[in-house]
């Protein structure tokens, strides 16, 4: 952990902060599209206080979010963030810090299945190569974990509300595809093996908050097929039919991955199914 | 596939592979040190007639295979190999070609845990750095992937032994910290992640040769604490009690991943142990 951010661990809030407490405030990483643009719409159109801190590669070309900032000016924070580079995961932490003193809510929603000339979803081992199998795991497995390390000193329980909300919540968006129990069709090499390693740092993750009382609940999503540009040139080849991501989110259509026993906790999955909606 | 390597798999075997009709070729991959060695040393000396393709980063320092060369000069083959660079594995390959045309077993017995300023098993979450997850995932989960990727044109089923071993085999070794199911202590992110990442893979490429009926066996092997450079720093950690490579081979203490369902093939798993300590 770098040194300003160890600071924040051991020091206390600074004065800005003080103002949030009560108010729920949530940071969406990988935020200017898809499921996770749906994510700040739902958390800014569903409550009247909460704030939203959303990330991008580029804010300025980020629409859906610059849309959403000018009706919603004051209680939405976009910041840059690139998972593939550390600096700006660190400028964000700091950032967040310096607004809000914690956060109450991440979800990871960054993502990549495929990128021209670098990543293809592979349909045979004869097409798989080392530079984009390395490519999806720094995306979406590294990237994810790396916001986690930076975000962990400021994660935290909502203050206040005197309701069972008594943690901080990750999530981080998996994929079916990267459950090795469910893997009957092979394929797809490269992101499969990404989300199947971002399941198991998860569970690491997890594990250490956990033997540390540190009060963060930590959970993998997987939506099933949702109508991304992510998805969107690979829906013919998926059985289920895909739904948009305004119902992926309003139909509470939250699973956890079948590899994990983050599963023993149901109880606190039911109430973030509710707590993500209804925030 | 490069295009050398796909002339293969169409064209015919040179003419020096027919001699080694009904003799078996097995390749070792990660053969310096530790249990790639032991395999080496056993499938030498457990058959008289079967061929070993050793595969090391620096042939010249593998003291271990140059001492077994000298008793075994003719049925012993040392060939330089470094998983993280892939022209090698193209230029073992065509070597294979050119020597025997086809092998029988292939076993990717590399791997690393901890290396001076690069990767050490993290202990936390604060530790966790992006360097070391790229490291471990490139030596651990896409080094042994791009191996069988440019050996699968080689991989063939022992001709005229007339018994059961109707496949090739490829074993990767993984380790019990790969599961996801089976991690309750958490840490080693880099190292358990990039084993996981492995499991998957295998599976995903089993999946494939499955469907392509082309008769490989891929399995992955989990040792357990083997008393080895790689396991002896944390084996104060470990509880289960570490064994000798040559006691962990010579014991049958073979394995298989649980989160995998290649043990449905159960009856071929026993038939694999056996194939491996017979040979
Ligand atoms: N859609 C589905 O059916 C589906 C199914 C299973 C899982 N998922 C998962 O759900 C998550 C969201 O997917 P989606 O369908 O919403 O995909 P999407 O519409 O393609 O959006 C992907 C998002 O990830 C961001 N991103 C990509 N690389 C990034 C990087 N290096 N740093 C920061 N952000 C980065 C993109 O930002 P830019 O605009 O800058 O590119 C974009 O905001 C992903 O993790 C995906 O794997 C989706
Ligand atoms: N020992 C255990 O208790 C244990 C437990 C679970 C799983 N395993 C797994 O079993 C396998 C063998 O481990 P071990 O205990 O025998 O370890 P080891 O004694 O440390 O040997 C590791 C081997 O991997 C080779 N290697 C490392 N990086 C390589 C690269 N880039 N390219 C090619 N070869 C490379 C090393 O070659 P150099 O000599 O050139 O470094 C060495 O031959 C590993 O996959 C390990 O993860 C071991």
């Amino acid at each position: 952990m770098s040194t300003p951010l160890r600071a924040i661990r051991k020091g206390s809030f600074c004065s800005s902060a003080s103002s949030f407490r009560g108010v729920g405030v949530s940071m969406v990483q990988g935020a200017s599209r898809g499921i996770g643009l749906e994510f700040v719409r739902q958390l800014l159109e569903r409550e009247d206080k909460g704030h939203v801190v959303a990330t991008c590669r580029n804010p300025n070309g980020a629409t859906g979010l610059l849309e959403l900032k000018r009706k919603f000016s004051e209680r939405l924070n976009i910041l840059h963030l690139d998972v593939t580079n550390e600096s700006t995961i660190e400028a964000s932490a700091l950032s967040v810090r310096e607004s809000y003193g914690s956060i109450n809510l991440l979800i990871n929603a960054s993502g990549v299945l495929s990128l021209p000339n670098k990543l293809q979803p592979e349909t045979t081992l004869n097409k798989v190569r080392k530079s984009s199998l390395l490519h999806a795991y720094e995306v979406n497995a590294v990237g994810p974990i790396m916001v986690i390390k930076h975000m962990w000193p400021l994660l935290k329980a909502r203050e206040g509300t005197g309701d069972e909300r008594d943690f901080a919540v990750v999530a981080n968006l998996s994929a079916r595809v990267g459950s090795i129990g469910d893997n009957r069709l092979g394929g797809w090499h490269s992101y499969r093996s990404s989300k199947t390693a971002l399941n198991q740092l998860t569970k690491t993750i997890s594990l250490e908050f956990a033997r540390k009382k540190d009060p963060i609940l930590c959970i993998l999503l997987h939506p099933g097929t949702v109508d991304t540009d992510l998805s969107r040139p690979f829906q013919r080849n998926v059985p289920q039919k895909s739904c948009s991501p305004r119902s992926f989110l309003g139909s509470k259509h939250i699973d956890i991955d079948d590899n994990s026993d983050l599963l023993d906790r149901g109880s606190a999955i039911q109430w973030l199914a509710q707590y993500i909606v209804r925030m």
